[in-house]
């Protein structure tokens, strides 16, 4: 009987403890809550003025800089200054406090409205390194699967290419992309300045997989009807790239002339032809649209990294952030 | 002259002022991220000691009541007061810093390593109402969508159905699928006890729709070979839902049996040809799988439900939460 009074009141005991803390636990955390969101507004009102700030003082110096009441080399000392200034906010642990680019329709189709920002300088790093290797990697195999698919063509399938392998390679596309169209987003809703280009590229290649997946392929008799594979060869080549390496540019370009022709050479086809699918049409429209797309960004990539090659000497801004 | 001094002294000054603000700004920031990682890292070990001390509790209950060191109806009320602590943590504020679910490959594959979890209730509870009404919107549409293509078949199309409108069904199924499963991915880090059956119910579904959509379609003079168009109306009919109306069990359990009789005609089919597409044994292979999982699912959730009625009764506790 003893015994039973004894652990009656030990458990009790422990229960009520246990609720006690439970009370406690949830008030310490409403109340950092309040705390962490009231210090983050005000944060955030103090980066938003200097953001507009520098801004305002950027236009004011070009302005003194046309009316001549400003030396050019000393102008040029002030910009740099206020690029060191961007550059402190922007790189630092400030960055979580500017403000943030909204996170797009295709992030809320697929998420939800959940944020995917993350507060920390260092996990936005993260994000992007590991977002640079994700492309490396799935570059790599990108060239490797078609590559392997010839040579299995010419050595064992005797000419000819199985529906199954190439459906396999077209929805490996069309996960890839919707990926790469995924992590882009997160990228820029956490301050990148990826050229949205690069983004519509994976859009446009996740509507090309995906048709391409509908697209019937002949069978073993007249096989090797369809010439979706080479296409997409073509495409992934200019995904993405900056760049880096100038001598990347010429075959880049002959890369995207190179879609341009197989753009035009199908929609050729498809007018030749007295029934057509219109997967082909759709197919080459919008690989024109990519070549020239692609071109145009490349370009544009090009001559700005030139222009801004001096200032941008001594500061890593944002815009090499990513 | 004197003008160009004055407007040199001005810029330069106010430049300074701006460098100085963005250096204020940076050390704020940092601050206050230092800052919330140390409360935040303390409440986290307050709210792990916390639950295993529960967890700890519940067991020494059931232990001491089956060596009937415990008045029954007293261990009901402890077993109770321990169920609202359980609850004053996991629905307030103090739930984001219980140890949170693992993300997963899913969305590890999807988006990277950024984190989806979000800090406050009052998002994780909007994230799970978007997914509700989404859940109800999209299914509208899972319905309307075949019948209609029915009504056209019959009014229109005279007994046929164009390849075209059917495989812009099975795309949006597939992106539906792939939303559905972020979604669901994304309710478990922030803490939901959602079955992982209707999570892995939506890969299998994201399977079937990408498998239909490489299953070439007949033209028109013998149209209508496909079927897996009733096969995915019997499908959804049973996602995601925890029999909330009891009316609707019976429903589900029908067409459950008619999901695996649909998967077992397939199979029947398939093996019955002398070549057959490998298309048609795969969706009967899944059909089954779904048909099976789902009744399981279905039949465990109606028994969860009863036994807990009782005790969840006065709280409402973290698994009726999403």
């Amino acid at each position: 009987m003893e015994n039973v009074e004894e652990s009656t009141n030990e458990m009790e005991e422990e229960v009520g403890k246990v609720m006690e803390q439970a009370r406690e636990l949830q008030e310490a955390g409403a109340g950092l809550i309040s705390m962490i969101s009231n210090d983050e507004q005000s944060l955030r009102l103090k980066a938003n003025s200097l953001d507009s700030s520098i801004r305002h003082l950027r236009s004011s110096i070009t302005t003194v800089l046309s009316q001549k009441l400003l030396d050019p080399k000393l102008a040029d000392k002030l910009e740099e200054d206020l690029q060191t200034a961007i550059c402190i906010i922007t790189d630092g642990d400030a960055a979580g406090f500017l403000p943030a680019n909204a996170q797009g329709w295709y992030l809320r189709m697929f998420l939800g409205p959940i944020s995917v920002r993350a507060s920390r300088k260092e996990i936005q790093l993260k994000a992007k390194e590991e977002y640079n290797s994700y492309r490396d990697r799935t570059a790599l195999m990108f060239i490797l699967f078609p590559l392997i698919l010839l040579i299995l063509r010419s050595w064992i399938w005797e000419g000819c290419l199985p529906a199954f392998p190439v459906q396999l390679y077209e929805a490996w596309l069309l996960f890839l992309n919707t990926g790469l169209a995924l992590r882009e987003n997160i990228l820029r809703a956490n301050g990148s300045d990826i050229r949205p280009w690069w983004i519509y590229h994976h859009y446009f290649a996740m509507a090309t997989a995906l048709v391409s997946l509908t697209w019937e392929i002949k069978g073993q008799p007249n096989c090797g009807q369809k010439q979706s594979n080479s296409m997409n060869v073509a495409r992934r080549e200019t995904t993405g790239v900056d760049c880096q390496l100038w001598v990347l540019c010429p075959i880049l370009f002959v890369m995207q002339g190179f879609e341009a022709y197989v753009g035009l050479l199908l929609l050729k086809t498809a007018f030749a032809r007295v029934v057509t699918e219109w997967q082909i049409i759709f197919c080459g429209i919008i690989l024109v649209i990519l070549a020239v797309g692609n071109f145009i960004n490349t370009a544009q990539t090009l001559m700005a990294k030139s222009r801004f090659k001096g200032t941008m000497k001594k500061s890593k801004s944002r815009r090499e952030l990513y």
